[in-house]
C-alpha cells in the first residue's frame, strides 16, 4: 500500500505523466506554520538543475488543497499536489512489449497487467519522490532536528572534484552513474524507536527503500562493523548524555536512539534508462532485441537524492516523536 | 510496537530471563499442518552448539498454546511459547549504573526508566530471535518458497576454513567477531511487493533490522552497484519468465519481485558483551570506569543468525502472498 | 486518523469551505472500469434537492487526479476531489466564542485550538460525506453485491406520506427533524468478517459512526432482540446455503456473514443547526446567551444519508473481500 | 484479525476448550503497578456465579507471562493467559453436521472448513471475553476514568425486581433471555477522538461489536434522537467546561468527547444455546432436524457482560489517551 506511518501518516499518489503527483499527510498537529514558500528550499535541492540531471524542467510549485488555514495547519489532513506540466508521453509505448532492463516494466506488467501506467514510469517514477520531499518538509517541522544529507560518492569516487568529469564521460557514452548518500541527523533525544519491530534502523530503512534505485543501507560502522572485533566496534559511553567516543553504532543501540547523531549511508544504483544500446526480451516476438532509451533522464539521479533521504529520515522521526 | 505485518501478523513477547519468550501469529490460514516437530530443524540451526556460541543451553521446545487442533491450524491465532529454563539473573544488576557499550542499557533506561528488565537483555535480548524463528517456520509454510541463508564472512574473512581459528583467537582475547549472512529466496512469483512503501526490499529490511546487531543490508549488487555504470548494473531480461543475465538487482525491480532469486546480504556486528575490559560511564559516580562482561555470551553470534534472516524473509513473503 | 481500512483504504481530506473535499483510495485493483459518469447516480442521491435539504447547491462533479488511465484503474492510488464552489464563509466567525449546541465547535476548539477551520463545519462538516459516497462508488465495484438503503422513519414517523408535512412544519418553526435509515446488502457470500475484532458488525458500525449525526446502529432484530427469548430470536437454518427462517441475526453470526441479507438500521439525529433560538455559553463573556443559526442547512439531513450508509457498507465489504 | 488498537494494542488468542484463553497487550507504558490481584475484582464480576449463568466454574486466575517485573510493567508487551480447566468437549461434535441456530457454526465451517475448533465455541466462544476483561483491567490504569456499566433491562424488563423470576421461568422452559447494558464513563477530558474515522462512537462500537451476542449500540438519546426535533435534542452548553443541560449527545459531538459523561447502551441477544428443541438443517442428510443443546450455558449471558462492556470502553480510551 502507498501509505506509511501510524502517527504521521504519509500517503503518496499520482503518476509521472498524470495530471499531478501528490501527497496526503495525516496526523499533522494543529498550529504549525505552513506556506508554499516553506517547500521551496527542499524542492530546489531535489530539482538540482546541474549537469547529470534530467532536461525535464518542472516548476514543482506545491498546491496545498486542505488542512491549512491562514498559514497554519488546522489539525485536519494536509493534501498537497504538484502539477505535471512537462510530460511528453509518446516515448513509452514500446516498453510494454520490450521491458527496459533495470526497470519495473516487466514486474509491473505481471502485477497490474496492461492497466499499468507506463508513461514516464507512472507511479514507479522517481518523480514520486516529490511527494516524499514535500512530506519531509512538514516532517522536519514536527521532528525539529538537524538533517544533513550529502553525496559522498559518485561512480565509486569519493573525491568530489572528479565527479563532474565522470558524469560528462558517462553522458558522452550514453551511460549513467550511481552514488552514495550519507545522512546525519542531529539533536535526536535518547530513547526514540522500539526494540521490536520498529527500531530506528528498521523504520528509516523501510522508508529509504521506497526511494527508487536504492540498493543498500548501513548505519554507523555499517558493513565494516562485521569485520571489526567487539573491542573495536564497541563504543564507550563518555558522559551523562550518552555521548560515545566514536559513534560506531550510528546513534542507535537496541533499536533506540542513544543520544548521538544518527548516521547512515545509502547506496544508489546508476540510472537504469540509458541511451547506450542494451539487450532485452521482446515479449511479442519472443526474441532478444536491442533497446535504446530515448526519453529525458538523469545521467546520475543520485545527485538529486540527498534531500529525499533527509525526507525519509524526517518522516521516520515524526512518527517516533508524535 | 512489537507487531509486524498486516496479513500474516507476528507479535513477539517475553524477556530473556522471564518465564517465557513467545510469539503470537495471526492471519494463519486454516488447515496448515503444524506440530512441535516442525520447529525442530530451524530451532536447532539457531542453537548452533558450536564453538563461538553461548554456553547457555536451553531446550527451546515450543509449546503451542492455541490455534492448532489435531495437528492442523484452525484459522484462529497461533500462540507459541518457549520456557526460559537456564536463566542466571545475578549477573546484570550493575548494568543499571554502568551501561554496557554497544548495548541498549542506557537508551532503554531513558525510555522505560528503572522499570526496564535488564536481566539477560530482557526484551532486547538476542533470545527474542527464538520468536522470529518460530514465526518463520509457519511463514515458510505460507510462502512456500526455498530459503537458503548462510554465513559468507566471519571477522571479515570469506574463507570459511579460517573461521574456527579466528573465533578461537578472539575468545582467547576475551573479544568477539561479527559476520555477514547472505540469503537467497528462490521460487518467488513475479509481482510481489508494492511500489510505495511496501517494496520487497523495504519490508525485508524492516524485519531484518529487528534482529539485534544488524548494521547494514544490501540487495543484489548492493553497495557495489553505486560504483557501476548503468550499462554494467542493468540486467538484460532473457526470457518470458523474466530471468535476467546476472541478477544484479537481487530479484527486485521497482519494489516488485521480478522472477529471479531474491538475494540480499546482512552485516552483523561483533557481540557487544565481551570479557575484555572496556570503558563506560558510571551514572552514579559520574566517572568513566572499566567494565568486564561476565555472563554467558556468543563470541560470534552471527553464527546463529542465518536461520533468523531466513525467518525474516519468510515473514515478509507470507505478508506479500496472503 | 482520517483513514479507514487495511485492504481497501479510504482517506478523506478537505473542508466544507476549503478549495476541495477529497478522498484517496488505495488497494483498488487494476482494471476496474472507472469514469466520472460512474459517480453521478450516487452523488445525485446524496444531493437530494428536495424540500428539507440545504439551499447550498454544489455541482459535485468529481475530478479523478490519479490511478485511472483511459477509463480503467491502474492499480495505483485513486485520488478524487470535489471543488467547493458555493461556500459562503461569513456566517461562521462568531461560533468560536459561542459554540453551537450539538456541534463539534467546542470540543474541536479544545483539540485543535484556534487553528480549527470552523467555516461551514470545516473538516467536521456533513459535506465530508461526499468523500464517503465517492469511495462507496468504487467499493461497490470491488464488493459487487446489491446495496439498498432507504429512509424508514422521519421524525419518528414510519408512514412516508406524512414526511413532507412534518418537514414543512419543522421548517416553519425554524426547527429540524431526524430519521432512521435501513440498509440491506444482498448477495454476500458466507464467511466474510472475523470473529475478533473485525466482525461484520464491528467494521460496518465503525464506518457508520463516522457519518456526522449518527446516534445508534442495530443489526437484524436489533434492540428488540434483547427482549426476545432464545427460542424466538434464534433462527433455524433452512437449507444448504445457510438461509434462515427470518434473518433475525441480520445476516451475521459470530461476526461472520451467514449467507442471508445483511440488514441494519441507523438512527440519525435532527440537524443541529436550527434557526430557532437556543441557549449556549459565551466563552468570552462567561454568560449564557441566545443563539440563532443562520447559514444554509438541511431541515432533515437524514434525507440525504441512505446513499452514505450504503457507501459505508460497501467500504466495509470491499475490505472483507479483497 | 484478532488485534485492536494502534497505541494500546490488544490481541486475543485461545479457544474455549484449548489449554488457555489469552491476551497480548502492547503499548503498555513502563511503570504501571500490575499484579495478579488487580484482575480479581473485574474477573469476579464476569464470572457472576448467580442464577442464570453457566454451571461451568473456572478459577480464571491470570498468569502474567511477560512485561511485568517486580510488580511493575516494564514497557515490553504484557502476555496474560487463563487456563481452561473445566472444559468438557464431548458435547460439540454433532454441531459440524447440524449447526446450532444463532451460532457461528455454519459460517465458521465455510470460512475455516473442517479445521475450525467447534469445542465450546472455540475461538468464537463467550469465554474469549475473559481476554477483553483482562485487557480492560490494564486499560483502566492507562485511561484512568470512572467506568460504570450495569444491566438496565433483562428480557425487556427494566424493573430489576422482576429479573430473577423471569430467568427462572426461562430456565424452566429450557429457554434464554437477553438484556441491555448501559455504560457511563466519567472524567473524560474534552477533545478525545477523531472526526474521521476514529470518532469516540466508532471506536467504542467497533470494540463492543466484538463481544459475542451484541445486536445494537446507541449513544446518549440514541434511537430516540431520530424522533426528536433539533430544539429538543440539541443540548445547550452551560459552562466553560462544556457541561450541557441534559447530555443527549452521550458526551460526544463531532466524534470528540465534549466534557460530559460518555453514555451508551448495548443490546444483547438471548443466549443461542438452549435446551428447548429447535429446528436446524442437517448438512449430511439434507433434511431439517430438531436440535437440543445440552452443554453448559448461561440462561442470560447478559448478566455477565457489564464488565466486558466497561473493558471495551477502557480499551477505546486507552487508545485515545496514549
Amino acid at each position: 500500500m502507498n501509505t506509511f506511518g501510524n502517527k504521521f501518516r504519509v500517503s503518496v499518489f499520482g503518476e509521472s505523466h498524470a495530471d499531478v503527483v501528490g501527497v496526503l499527510l495525516d496526523g499533522v498537529p494543529a498550529g504549525l506554520s505552513l506556506t508554499v514558500e516553506d517547500f521551496k528550499s527542499d524542492l530546489d535541492r531535489r530539482r538540482a538543475d546541474v549537469k547529470g540531471t534530467t532536461p525535464r524542467r518542472e516548476e514543482d510549485v506545491p498546491t496545498i488543497l486542505s488542512g491549512v488555514l491562514e498559514g497554519y495547519t488546522t489539525g485536519a489532513p494536509v493534501a498537497i499536489t504538484f502539477a505535471n506540466l512537462e510530460a511528453h508521453s509518446e516515448d513509452y509505448a514500446s516498453f510494454r512489449d520490450c521491458p527496459r532492463p533495470g526497470h519495473a516494466d516487466f514486474a509491473a506488467s505481471r502485477k497490474f497487467w496492461d492497466f499499468n501506467d507506463l508513461r514516464g514510469g507512472g507511479h514507479f517514477s522517481g518523480r514520486m519522490t516529490l511527494a516524499l520531499v514535500a512530506a519531509g518538509v512538514v516532517a522536519k517541522k514536527i521532528a525539529d532536528f538537524s538533517y544533513a544529507a550529502r553525496l559522498v560518492e559518485v561512480g565509486g569516487q569519493s573525491d568530489s572534484t572528479s565527479w563532474d568529469a565522470a558524469i560528462s564521460a558517462a553522458q558522452k557514452e550514453g551511460d549513467s552513474l550511481g552514488g552514495v548518500v550519507e545522512c546525519v541527523v542531529g539533536g535526536v533525544p535518547v530513547g526514540l524507536g522500539e526494540p521490536f519491530f520498529d527500531s530506528v534502523e528498521a523504520v528509516i530503512s523501510h522508508l529509504v527503500f521506497s526511494i527508487p534505485g536504492v540498493r543498500g543501507i548501513e548505519f554507523g560502522d555499517g558493513f565494516k562493523a562485521s569485520s571489526m572485533k567487539g573491542s573495536q566496534h564497541n563504543d564507550p559511553i563518555m558522559d551523562a548524555e550518552g555521548h560515545t567516543a566514536k559513534n560506531g553504532a550510528g546513534g542507535v543501540n537496541g533499536g533506540l536512539s542513544n543520544g548521538n547523531d544518527i548516521v547512515f549511508r545509502v547506496a544508489f544504483k546508476p540510472t537504469s534508462s540509458i541511451a547506450k544500446a542494451q539487450n532485452t526480451y521482446n515479449f511479442v516476438s519472443g526474441k532478444i532485441e536491442t533497446l535504446t532509451c530515448k526519453g529525458r533522464h538523469d545521467a546520475c539521479f543520485a545527485l538529486r537524492t540527498p534531500v529525499v533521504v533527509e525526507a525519509c529520515a524526517a518522516i521516520a522521526f515524526a512518527n517516533f516523536i508524535l
